[in-house]
């Protein structure tokens, strides 16, 4: 491993094979405001088995009817991974895993002063007691179980390690003593797993941190390190308050800075983070690790050259490892030799005189606040080289109705090289009633993906300017383009064209041409 | 400090005062897509020495007229934080910042292989020389040099160290060895700095770390513990791909976790998070430790319900620590006790039946993948009780008309107390011309005023749902609503009409009626 050069200062115990357990169903969907249908739920649960998890918490089978229709539905798919679902310690609770027909259970009960005092309103020893009952009925009925001591990392120690003891005589399988509110150091948490594994050399541990100081990652694997064998994790590390240990951030991170290998099928990561983030809603912020908008786009001038070079200069993580591709963006810091290298793959070359002039137009923009996207960087070449301006796709009319008792309905008529194309759509609303309308005018001649669409927030008035930016692509190629429009409408319609026409002239059939239909 | 009890297994070398250099504004600002005026900087830097930095590296002087213009101003502002402008090893970039008026100059020289070779295509002696020549001539113009070693942690130890000795002798004030791609982990980052210390025990180091792997935070206080003196952060952690270390999660943990104390204003942070999020366009996750949406929201059941008998149980930072509040909010995971709780406050008080019946609806919105707002609750609530609904003004029609070759134009038909009020207006878009025409039916009854008008940024499709909020006052009151819809159109008019609505049974005429015009 390239980057292990600096050693370990503390031995490293890690299991022959590190388990990964997925709490993205179960832990990750009590983020606030998250909330997935059985069906959706399924369809995570075999990404997730594609992805390679060991271990899926399908859900809180007692929870809702919802919540037991999905674990049941899930546990019948015959994944290759186990399926559990999360219990509290009552018979019901458990009864409910046993119905759902899920092989396993994550039963949680607290171990704190705090939580046991101020949550369940009991004694230690009535806690104890409850572990051992539970976790016997579970066994009794077959279930695997997976014992979590809640707040544990909070806990007394000495009745902390009792609890294990009891629960480990009464049959749990593994052992789960929960980072709850993630109050763990790298430090801390690689003396704690050692400290319990000196003392239960032959009980099976499993690492559950949360991220409030932005540490579980790092957390989970200083525990592994010390010689615990499973590690709880979220995709894109989404979960109550500030989530989860991130699955994709500590498998990347196990496998390229520790030379440890899980079940994971790295190259799946991507398509996993972005059917977790459609389906709960919950935004992905472009500066995440592995997984972000950004965590592979280069934009700062003297890196992109550098990364031209050698990809290694700034790229700790080959992007196609982890199902992602390298981008080159343009900006106020792009140097001259990143800004010609885009142009070239778009197919412009402009002599040093030109790309100079290039530049500093693009320099200039930048000092002025505004972002520079592909469709902006073309238009600056053509004025500058003073090209014949390609743009096929020309808005000749647009209406649109809405309103709640009409379904929001819009006519486009589109100028492609003098020849008149129309198209119309409903939607949701106008916007999407619009852009539909575009789509399938311009289908065509083409077929467009629209990827992302992102509106700025607006703030002030409802005649404030709207910032649209759209991601498109075709087959292969992908772009983005503004629009900047008092009207959200116009601006996602301005928007859609600019991407459509620079996809077109860019990467499309040398001439293409409509054929009435 | 109550979460130290696991006590730590190395040993804390931490400076007696821990330096925060913020670089929000340089390698922050190097994230792709963002571009700030100089105007937008220099209001970030005035919430950055409110929030106590020590350094502020204002920007890159020799990349763009804007940027010089920027740490210029910055530079006259005269505030308590020490301001740098980066610099590449030449002439040139260290004479913008001689003559932008920074004191201090931020120094950037590899020292790896990789870079040396395939960026700046010299070889070591060379950079020996570079180094030295660069920071004896920034030093005979008065600046203050901090001397940063590119993607150090990749590089030759015996030549790092060699660069190191001669960029002191040549008169460095501190020095950055830089973990320019994110590869250390918290322990090589704890080896690698107690390496460089042992060795150099008068420098000052200053660790500067990215987060490709998900680490930036963990490591750079690792390497504070080993020593290091300074510390490299930005606000929401943006930055080059991963980003950088968040200065909000180094700051906290380690006055939480660490009992480290820094000149940070804790309180601030939420703030300048939110300040700095608005002006570069980066969006923060809501699972964002500290700063995210969700960090002090508690959802599931029994989380809200153990929070209200006492916070601690799962909060490991006090809200108002960070400058923050603790929200609750219903959802398919809450406890009947949290959905009590959230509905005293809005002055409804069930009886037990009646919270059972809310309850299970909320559950049933839950299992089929609805969010369950405030509003939602109300409504809920309002039908099991049998509630009179204060919704004098009902929306019966809206028709919007809009396009490229038409004045967007939007009439509407509300239903006030049995009346029909008609109201139509034009605008500059479809949001608009029918915010226009609802306002032009309510002021015939009383004039409402809006105020502001927000929509929280969309991402996703063209059919993702849209957060409207608005402002609303009437005199002297004043109330905010919001309106979620998948067209924003109908969002706008729902939260316009739920806030009039509001004002006008609240605040209103105590029994005012609709007069034919």
């Amino acid at each position: 491993m390239r980057f292990r050069k600096w050693g370990i200062a503390l031995s490293n115990n890690f299991a022959k094979k590190v388990r990964i357990f997925d709490t993205t169903l179960r832990d990750g969907e009590q983020t606030p405001g998250v909330a997935l249908t059985p069906e959706q739920k399924l369809k995570i649960a075999k990404k997730l088995d594609e992805l390679g998890v060991n271990a899926i918490e399908a859900g809180f089978a007692a929870a809702t009817k919802g919540e037991f229709e999905a674990v049941k539905m899930i546990a019948k798919e015959n994944l290759r991974a186990e399926i559990f679902s999360f219990a509290r310690g009552t018979k019901e609770d458990i009864d409910a895993v046993i119905e759902s027909g899920a092989s396993s259970v994550f039963l949680v009960i607290p171990s704190s002063e705090t939580h046991i005092k101020y949550k369940l309103k009991k004694t230690q020893d009535q806690i104890l007691e409850l572990a051992e009952e539970c976790i016997q009925y579970a066994k009794d009925h077959g279930l695997k179980v997976e014992f979590g001591a809640e707040d544990a990392t909070r806990s007394e120690t000495s009745f902390l390690k009792e609890l294990i003891a009891r629960s480990v005589d009464a049959g749990a399988d593994i052992v789960a003593p929960c980072d709850t509110v993630g109050i763990l150091t790298p430090e801390s948490a690689y003396a704690f797993f050692s400290d319990l594994i000196k003392d239960f050399p032959n009980i099976a541990f499993s690492v559950h941190c949360h991220d409030d100081f932005g540490m579980a990652v790092a957390n989970s694997i200083a525990a592994l390190r010390a010689g615990a064998q499973e590690v709880h994790v979220t995709i894109n590390g989404i979960g109550e308050r500030a989530g989860n240990a991130a699955l994709e951030e500590v498998a990347v991170a196990l496998k390229l800075l520790y030379g440890v290998d899980t079940s994971i099928n790295l190259d799946k990561l991507y398509e996993a983070s972005l059917l977790v983030s459609r389906l709960t809603g919950v935004l992905v912020q472009p500066n995440k690790a592995i997984v972000g908008e950004n965590a592979f786009t280069h934009e700062s001038g003297i890196h992109a050259h550098a990364v031209l070079n050698n990809p290694l200069t700034y790229e700790p993580i080959p992007p196609e490892l982890v199902g992602r591709t390298r981008r080159l963006v343009v900006g106020k810091h792009a140097g001259s030799k990143g800004i010609k290298a885009v142009l070239n793959e778009m197919g412009i070359y402009p002599d040093e005189e030109q790309l100079k002039k290039i530049f500093s137009r693009v320099k200039m923009l930048g000092d002025k606040g505004k972002k520079v996207t592909d469709t902006d960087l073309e238009a600056i070449a053509e004025t500058v080289m003073n090209m014949p301006r390609h743009r096929p796709f020309k808005l000749k009319e647009l209406t649109v109705v809405t309103g709640n008792r009409v379904t929001p309905t819009a006519s486009v008529k589109l100028d492609v090289k003098g020849e008149t194309v129309v198209g119309a759509a409903t939607g949701v609303g106008p916007v999407d009633a619009a852009i539909n309308a575009v789509r399938n005018a311009v289908q065509m001649v083409e077929p467009i993906r629209l990827d992302e669409y992102h509106v700025k927030s607006i703030s002030g008035g409802t005649d404030a300017i709207v910032e649209v930016m759209v991601r498109l692509s075709k087959v292969d190629r992908t772009t983005t383009a503004l629009g900047i429009h008092e009207d959200i409408v116009m601006a996602s319609v301005e928007a859609m064209l600019s991407g459509i026409n620079y996809l077109l002239t860019r990467f499309g059939k040398e001439n293409f041409s409509y054929e009435h239909a």
